[in-house]
């Protein structure tokens, strides 16, 4: 299985101390490594097809505070499609004049949507596959980008035939909202005022957030597992679609 | 005026040496920079609104040596569209299940296409536009990847429209060949057996490249001005578009 993380704040923020959690986790999830930070509706995407451990991608992602509004990693253990730079999540297409990422974590048996619009896969994972044809179908429903909670009422609809063909955990953003949907794993949690201390729950490292934030600050945060220890994680159910917006679920 | 670089090789190859050099003229192109490497059909991009001078994903990608068949790079001097990393190039389009990469180096002036189909800009550049209208008349002309010689034709049928309106210096690559046309600045290189020292043209940095090849390797650069002093390069002519496949010519 691979591991997702996601971030969506009402602030600019960066995410160095969860994406160190989520690395030191990639010595079972050696077959690469990808982050994207939407900075307004422009996206940065590191992709490393090396494990997130080795590579000096991840390293400057540890170190260089990239502040951003919506963030989707991943870190990668290859059950379809070789280990491959066309392969490493997350994947970035443009609809409506718009950038959206996306990660997935699990494995589909048997997904092959006729793809006969304007997303085709450049890869050959399931994940990348069933990415194009939400784009498509997205495109089909709406003829511009439309409302936040339109959005969701679409995605609720759609996101059911893919999970019906296996493991469908997936983070989807377009720098607005972060979407969460959960098939069989995934936590969030939220941090706001007044901010504690945080400690990484497989690293000897901590950091407290209330000396970094402002008591406005509010930031969501999705992952395969809980991160931290000491924090108020709370477990997604089965089929569930969340969304993010401005560091909270709406 | 912008500064472009491209990279053709028919065997991977790092371009640290070249970047180098487009870095230093980074103090005159301080609104970002960008940089794509292509990696069989997958693309790794680097992009940055700050001067590759002060960068570190600048820093990374001089120490870091990429090894790529094809690589498009920009450093940017804001003509049209805000500093922002939406309007940073290299841009990205999928098409035909392949990845396009594409940079510019100039202004148009008036050209504001229909854009009718399924590529919207997602910044606010004169460049983004025309890199759209372009995708849009690709997926129009051909159903599928047309061969490399095709592809050519088509270009140079399309490329005169929006460079009838300004100037208009571009690459374009999908990772089989790099395209350049030039409007009114470009020059290319061929590196092959055998190969000798070059030294670049800004600072005081020598390469053996002797040392670094073997004899069937062929390399093709193009840049907005020599990088190097001592080499042969060529200028391009006004309405030029060349395509360069296995770092060379064709």
């Amino acid at each position: 299985m691979c591991q997702l993380l996601g971030m969506n704040a009402n602030t600019p923020t960066d995410v160095m101390f969860s994406f160190t959690g989520l690395a030191t986790r990639a010595d079972e999830h050696k077959d690469g490594f990808g982050i994207a930070f939407f900075e307004d509706k422009g996206v940065r995407l590191f992709v490393d097809p090396e494990s997130a451990r080795a590579s000096p991608v991840a390293e400057l992602v540890r170190r260089y505070p990239i502040k951003s509004g919506n963030v989707i990693a991943h870190i990668r253990k290859a059950t379809q499609g070789q280990v491959a730079l066309q392969n490493t999540h997350p994947f970035v297409r443009e609809l409506w004049g718009r950038y959206w990422v996306f990660a997935h974590n699990g494995d589909l048996k048997g997904f092959n949507p006729r793809l006969h619009a304007s997303f085709r896969p450049v890869g050959d994972t399931d994940s990348e596959r069933a990415f194009c044809w939400l784009m498509q179908e997205l495109a089909k429903a709406h003829a511009a980008v439309p409302s936040i909670d339109e959005l969701t009422r679409t995605l609720a609809e759609l996101l059911p035939l893919p999970a019906a063909h296996g493991t469908f955990n997936c983070l989807l953003s377009n720098g607005q909202a972060l979407w969460a949907h959960c098939s069989t794993q995934l936590h969030w949690l939220q941090r706001a005022h007044p901010f504690g201390a945080a400690r990484l729950a497989d690293e000897d490292l901590s950091v407290d957030f209330g000396a970094l934030t402002t008591p406005g600050d509010r930031v969501a945060l999705v992952a395969t597992q809980p991160l931290t220890a000491g924090e108020d994680w709370v477990a997604f159910g089965t089929g569930e679609l969340r969304v993010f917006v401005d560091g909270q679920p709406r």
